[in-house]
């Protein structure tokens, strides 16, 4: 099984490094090959221009699907763009680890999808969802929050955490037909001390041993 | 009135731009002072991590809230970040126009916001939404979209518009203190039509005449 790291954190030392270098290791013990793709470490660029493309591109007016087309037919994506599109079509299995900001991605995150979904690659050939390009592979987001986790239940002050992630879940995930799988959340990260997070570096390496073996979760609407 | 635009659409001949141009001009007729803050145009770095800061940060570990409260007692955020920040402590009413990508904002835009909503300076002070920093104040999503409307029906393919929104509303808007007003839509925009392009500036340019008289709406949970 190919397995993608989408990683994004601006301290390689934090817990998020952590839990990412505890999926590497779990899964490469058991036999998968694993890529991370380490944003912030490798400089990524997140915003989303005439910079994706080598070719030409209309001069006059920049149509970023258009030109995401015309890429898609002629090998046109800049070489930063074209390995994370190739890395992203290889995995079987994405996991996004990251902290939650503002009831979403980091922007360099929510860049690396704007960037590396592009149309007439990953998505625009078949129908969105259950016709979508990855249907039968697997997607899920691993995060941290700052807020405790009793916010985030479904009559807390943030409300249900569930329905923060689902423009994530769906309009992303299950848009190029994920089967998604339930987040992995530490909440309250830098606040519920060194032991919680020991154990729930524990509890992920436990949860990607079976990984694949998991049943995906459903997706409402809204 | 100060008012602040945040735009961000990677071509300025778009039909955004236009309906940025509309607001700027028709606020401006009616003797607001109005600000507009073009990502694209200037390059604002989208990412957040040490640059923010002027100050010596801790060179083990960075922590960005805790650097954030640092500067916001040291007047230690850079120079491109004071601008922005400045620019939202000084603006009565904060308009957001942007092309809807991966049913949330372009990176550009979640980044200004991950740098600009900055711990001890926008945010953190008080408890948030009814104590937030901005109580009293306006904002609103103003968006395009590719897909036509009707699938942002309830019971349409991606589904209800309003929940899609629903983690910036509440989460970035609501959570600082905005009373949030409806959002500006035009579904389909580069499909609609010159003339359905032309209605939509023009409705535009009527609503914001009355904009300091409208209700808020509303943001439920989830």
């Amino acid at each position: 099984m190919n397995v993608l790291i989408v990683h994004a954190h601006p301290e390689s030392k934090s817990f998020n490094g952590a839990m990412t270098a505890v999926a590497h290791r779990t899964l490469s013990t058991q036999g998968h090959t694993v890529t991370v793709s380490d944003l912030y470490r490798d400089g990524f660029k997140a915003v989303s221009d005439r910079g994706n493309f080598t070719g030409e591109v209309d001069p006059e007016f920049l149509k970023l699907q258009a030109e995401e087309r015309f890429a898609a037919h002629n090998n046109g994506f800049s070489d930063e763009l074209e390995q994370e599109i190739s890395r992203l079509e290889a995995a079987d299995l994405v996991i996004f680890q990251f902290p939650l900001w503002w009831f979403g991605f980091p922007a360099i995150m929510k860049g690396w999808v704007d960037r590396t979904f592009a149309a007439g690659r990953i998505y625009g050939g078949s129908p969105p969802y259950e016709g979508g390009r990855f249907r039968g592979r697997r997607a899920l987001l691993s995060l941290t929050t700052g807020a405790p986790a009793e916010v985030y239940e479904a009559d807390g002050m943030h409300g249900d955490l569930m329905g923060i992630l689902r423009p994530i879940h769906r309009g992303i995930l299950s848009f190029v037909g994920y089967d998604v799988l339930a987040p992995q959340v530490l909440c309250g990260a830098a606040r519920v001390g060194e032991k919680a997070r020991e154990d729930a570096l524990e509890a992920w390496a436990d949860r990607l041993t079976g990984i694949m073996n998991e049943a995906p979760i459903e997706i409402g609407r809204y």
